[in-house]
């Protein structure tokens, strides 16, 4: 089968042929209809000098947003049937560890033992005709169109889990949450936020259709500039931010994130974007929870899907056959995609 | 100054010429704004033998939704300017226990020491020209309606306290709530509902109209009948509903509750009927946190004036002069209101 | 292998020789080290008219408590060592489900799906020289004895998962809580909640034994008479209990329950007693929180793991050989059993 | 009477006459049992240059953590009798905001409005022979010695409040915890931490006869060198700590305070040591909660109270009479002290 490899660091991904694989053991085989490209891809094979943390040793197929159809089922699997949509939790963990034991393989305790992160990100991932999954990573989908979900596998899932984590700081009437950054997973979150709570949705970005976008979803938007704190603040009538997401995690984005939280709020940074934020007792107001947060859990995945399927998270694809995926990271890497790209290898 | 004065059990209140009470310590003496007639006001004076807790002793002046404007501050009070407009929390504890110290008055370790309940039920209400209230029982409504407000301090405090409480049974996608009842609680619990969560609303009452008003708000309504609790499965995918809140307590509206009621999830009595359910560890779904509900506390009421202030609750009012208050509550008891009524000493 | 056989409702169980299993995909045969002898396997071969459920079909080998060394890996299965000691998490249910998910199996939404509810109910157990069990529901004991263990997986679980949900009753100081009942579940309820709360814990029980059993383990004991309710209330300054857990689940020890509940606390049946309590919005305080529960998480057990680890959960157990399985079953069914009865197959 | 006075920045205090005050409305007047002194009095007379919130305006009675009997009480004030005892809540807000409302003076959103920030600062304290609260900040001790209570009117809710937020970080088994800092907060901190969790609690700081007290309470204790984190780590089974409590907060223990912390963790700057900690997305575990805390509410006073009484909460204290409190300041000034200094007007 073809299949978007990714070969070596500091190298552009290749489209090939490789083996389709075969299911092995509590595995069940898709046909792929989606497979989303994220950003973290560019950085993998454009921006790391190298593996970082022993678990992305290529090669290996790209493609950690997935969703399909079940082809076969491997040995000791049971309830599937040909035919039938899921989307893909794509992290894998050791399956015995507590992390695991409770559906977060994202904080596996031994991820050495298996060798990888997740499919697209250490083993084999969905940019190819057909994926390998092990059963209990699959969320059902329904009659829902499975193609679009694919990106709620990650642009979906690492929004969610931030914000049910901060569900109880907008737990009630006149709360307020910022978004910071509304690229996949920002214009995602705003969707999440305005579904699930009565909270005023904060919304900034650089780019103006992108905060138009926010408006659409129901975000109040602040346009960046010298008084940003100032009229965020005002928004929330001097109080602050009950609930800030910062969906990029630079230096500068970090700052306003800090500066705009209320006493006792909370402040998750999602965004892998690097910065450091001076904490300080007198910086930051008294009990925040500041933290970061990463991807999420099996669990999780099933209320995202519930979500799509009911209409209150519509991610914004641009389809793309998988002759031209490396268009879409070539393009994604350039800045030029103003929606998430989705591979779709068998045609739409 | 003129109010309505419950003289004694078994008897009808009475208008009626009383003095006009003047702030002690830390007391404020409002104009007031509007003063809801609730049906526990008609339990009162209609159906009790006689005083069930020793703290509701006449005569006093009823009303415990309430609302005004600044009249007169007592000795220590500061901070309130002469026709600022609140809404005011009703229970009047002993300020000293930690229930008190908590803002939950309702929950009083030792309310024989104040000898009252709440304004309305044992002290002096709001259905009169002035009303007395300690100055950390009033919650600031700015700008906004005062009168339409008065019947958020019960009809609106006591469904927000209860969902409040059962928030974490809705945090996330995917998730049911069910009203049962569909009263001047049950109608603002599905607005609140609605605003808070992004639950899928279901919503039951006898009335037609009531339904017709909850579909208005965004609800999913199921009539009674045979098929009841096999159709509010139905909506949830067969696996029952997350959140239930049964605004009457009766015997059928508990074992409905019951019935519907998904395993992990919350049922919460709110209503008043006297009704008994017969739980068993077979009856009712694994971890189902079953649990009676009153009234809320002064933080809740700041969260209700909040939802108020952004259109999140629309109280449906009746409005009715001092001079007509005792038809209002003769209309109450006899079963004819479609709508909350409200006494407005002052017009409108 | 020999296996203690459960071969049909009313019927006494009987120890016969059947083929030793082969660990499938995802599967780990393990030497069984301990099977605690638990009442409800009484109540599943003494008791019942038939199976209640369709998961409970004879025959099947007995055991739901269980322990062992790995003996055996199946396809698929990596990261154990031969003679590497778990005790055994008993339920087992579709693997895909969100409750599976999240390594709560007991709660599986398609059990029929598998076609037993645990391993010993349903699905063959450790009562037996070898056990089958899938590899993620292992729970690694180290340098611990595996034998004194196994009555954990039920009897330690199920009180720690009970005692895990009410916990937030009972976070602060000067919090009570209340065991009624003091079988093997009661009396390592008790040493959970000494180990793990500052609270104050009262216990019950008929058996002066069992009750000087609690004393021991640091409980305050109130026997049962006309004023028992009264003399747990004074242990508590009148203010009742935050956290009670009702062992037993019979009408009387759930009426004391409820009588002895604080309000805003926690009453939690564990016991599977059949009784009917008769709730009233009267008679049980103010949103207090009335639940069952039914066994626990994965995770669970290995917070269980860790504190038997850690000398903080001693079970009392009487050892018999496979040989004298049957024995251990007739004394626990005829009251004869002070101890938790461990089948021990292999000797110790 | 007589009292110690703060009369300037950059001034050590005075002990002079001033006027015995009388309660106002709401207010009570205590004979004072004991005041304590506490570490940020110097910070305030010793290291300010100036009033820093403009709450803090000299001159003013020092002394923010007292106890005292019932002398006489205010207009309005009901309730209380002569010569009881109480632990006194310092703070006063304006009582009318959100969180004055549930009894959090510390976050009083508006505290220009009374001007000060609490008893000894800003307002007058307790280090004198009389002293005014409001009635509501009084948590009662019944039996128990006041003299040795009062410092728990911050060294001992500073860390209990701390503590009840991170309970959740706590709860279950096999948990950890680790104290920064082993001063009065610190301490205190250890024993509420052996009282309420089943956690191993780890305690560091850099003087012997500390950690030989911290030993006593039950910590298991580790030097600094160059192996302090790994030592501690190894602690947790490598896993890291489930609850930092920095109780210094200068930039040598968050750094120690970041390194150690678990995963899903929380991190709690207790310590207004004024050190500044990069936060970073890869230096801080995943989903770690870090927060600043500052003091408690009235609630939380109440469970100390209860836990002083059940011997779980000792503190150490040297007893200074009002003649010797300057002496005590100098001490604690530098450097001399070994326990908590508590001055004692009326003798013991």
């Amino acid at each position: 089968m073809r299949a978007v490899v990714f070969e070596g660091y500091k190298t552009f991904p290749v489209l090939k042929d490789v083996d389709r694989p075969t299911p092995g053991p509590g595995e069940v085989l898709l046909q792929v209809a989606g497979a989303g490209a994220c950003h973290s891809d560019v950085g993998l094979f454009h921006d790391f000098e190298g593996d970082p943390t022993g678990l992305l040793t290529p090669p290996f197929v790209l493609g950690h947003e997935n969703s399909g159809w079940v082809e076969e089922v491997g040995p000791g699997v049971t309830g599937f049937e040909q035919g039938e949509a899921y989307l893909v939790y794509g992290p894998v963990g050791c399956g015995r560890c507590r992390a695991c034991s409770r559906g977060q393989d994202t904080y596996c305790a031994q991820p050495q033992e298996v060798g990888y992160a997740a499919m697209g990100l250490g083993r084999d991932g969905g940019m190819a005709e057909y994926l390998l999954a092990p059963a209990r990573n699959l969320v059902p989908l329904g009659d829902a169109d499975p193609i679009d979900a694919a990106p709620l596998a990650d642009a979906g899932l690492t929004p969610y889990h931030a914000i049910k984590r901060a569900l109880p700081s907008l737990a009630g009437g006149g709360r307020s949450a910022l978004v910071v950054g509304l690229g996949g997973l920002g214009l995602v979150g705003v969707q999440i936020l305005k579904a699930l709570t009565g909270a005023q949705v904060i919304a900034t970005d650089l780019k103006p259709e992108a905060m138009a976008q926010a408006e659409e979803y129901g975000a109040v938007t602040v346009p960046g500039g010298d008084d940003q704190v100032e009229r965020i603040k005002e928004l929330t009538g001097g109080r602050g931010v009950d609930a800030v997401f910062d969906m990029v995690g630079a230096d500068a984005t970090l700052k306003l994130a800090g500066a705009t939280v209320a006493q006792q709020g909370s402040l998750t940074v999602v965004g892998i974007g690097g910065g450091t934020f001076p904490w300080n007792f007198f910086t930051v107001p008294y009990e925040v929870n500041f933290s970061s947060t990463y991807w999420g859990t099996i669990e999780d995945l099933h209320d995202v899907a519930a979500m799509y399927r009911l209409g209150q998270i519509t991610p914004v694809v641009e389809r793309y056959t998988l002759d031209h995926a490396l268009e879409a990271y070539r393009r994604l890497q350039d800045g030029e995609l103003s929606a998430r790209a989705v591979v779709v290898p068998h045609g739409w």
